[in-house]
């Protein structure tokens, strides 16, 4: 099954790691690729990676959006090889009941990874695990080839009264 | 801050489970209350009840529209059982950075419990504690006390293609 986490809201990444709380509950195996997320600095990350049977890969840790001095080509270098590492495992997929895409709408979005590509690795990986991807800006053909998909969408957030984002709750 | 997931679609739970992820890694105390949810029926309790920090109460076990043969006094009973809970906790409330109330919306649509009671319990729960309330069809009432609201919008569900709810993933 693929599964896609959306929407301008909180909660796509929060979802995606309870989905993996509960995989790992009931013994299954996990793989986490994140994309544009500092190890370590959210909360989850402590937990998670503690647990047996789930596989943390993390690349391209910053975006040049939210970080200064990143340039495009050193993301899209980094997004390359978290491709290879997305065809490594869907070539020889025996191992995992879950894999979660983390922020690859994004780097969709920003023309850092090949669209076409992706899918077609997505739905390889569909065959043997229930793949999850996360994050804003979902295309058409992505949903399209998605069994489920969900729209977080942002009714109130603190952001909008210039709240800054939480310890706890952000990150 | 109080936080609400409402909506149709999928990830409020496990949007919910994944804040609680986020807050344990950073060492805080939390509390989880769960209405209308088994026990040890879903994947991310056999985990989460396991972890240091965490308290987990579970009242009202079953709603009548999923299990016959429950009467709705009886799970009136026992959602004033957990209310009492949540009043014990709220006139003594040194001890959780995060309290999440697990489909609460539902008991409140269902008027197992009284709104405004709810409301105030919630509000001053949260001048010690974020506060996270989850479940489908959330009144506007509590819409307006909430600082952050994301409504899970489903946009594309198998459920629609009469495929059931599958382990891992729905449970």
């Amino acid at each position: 099954m693929i599964i896609i986490n959306t929407g301008n809201g909180k909660g796509k990444t929060t979802a995606a790691m309870g989905q993996i709380l509960r995989s790992l509950g009931h013994g299954f195996k996990v793989c986490l690729i994140q994309l544009f997320k500092s190890e370590s600095f959210y909360g989850e990350q402590k937990i998670l990676t503690k647990l047996d049977n789930l596989d943390f890969f993390s690349f391209a840790k910053e975006h040049p959006y939210c970080v200064k001095g990143i340039s495009p080509e050193e993301v899209r270098t980094q997004c390359t090889v978290a491709m290879r590492k997305i065809k490594e495992i869907a070539d020889n997929n025996k191992k995992y009941d879950l894999i979660v895409l983390e922020e690859f709408t994004i780097a969709l979005r920003d023309k850092f990874i090949d669209e076409n590509e992706f899918i077609t690795f997505v739905r390889q990986l569909s065959k043997e695990s229930d793949v999850i991807v996360t994050g804003r800006s979902a295309s058409w053909a992505l949903i399209d080839t998605a069994d489920l998909v969900t729209e977080m969408k942002e009714i109130k957030h603190p952001y909008n009264k210039g709240i800054q984002a939480k310890k706890g709750i952000e990150y």
